[in-house]
């Protein structure tokens, strides 16, 4: 089972995670796109990645809008390395 | 522009729209599937009904959940008949 991480070990994954932030014990960050369909297929190209790890974001999309909330419900809602693993894939899709 | 409907207008509307509530000024269901992949599916396809009414949908997913709330921001905020036709489009993908 995934180990949360400590408060160090968290901000030292942030600073290679650019946009991310630590909020209500989850890794954040909003992206905005230039449309319903680039926000759509963002969100499948997630996906994919999010079903490949068998760890899945919390998410919501409004229009051109996405924001995601990552934790691990295995490990009492904590962040863990699969959420900055899943992170880390969220931004390769960002490109 | 299409324009608020009366309190009547949206009781009405949700005796044709089983699960659907109205809530904080929205029309909102919350669906639940059996699997990440089925919910992502789900949101595809009501993704191109979205795209194709040119109105989108509030909506977040956790792993099998989907919850959805719709309203017009171009009526203010408010429920317009472009959310109920919506809210049926939804209900025709979830089948």
């Amino acid at each position: 089972m995934a180990k949360p991480l400590s408060p160090e070990e968290i901000s030292f994954a942030l600073t290679a995670l650019p946009g991310w932030r630590f909020e209500n014990d989850a890794l954040a960050k909003d992206f905005k796109f230039g449309s319903f369909r680039a926000a759509m297929a963002f969100m499948v190209r997630v996906g994919f990645e999010a079903e490949a790890a068998d760890h899945h974001p919390e998410w919501t999309n409004v229009y051109n809008r996405v924001a995601i909330r990552l934790k691990t419900h295995s490990a009492g809602g904590k962040v863990t390395g699969k959420d900055v693993e899943l992170a880390k894939a969220i931004e390769k899709v960002a490109g």
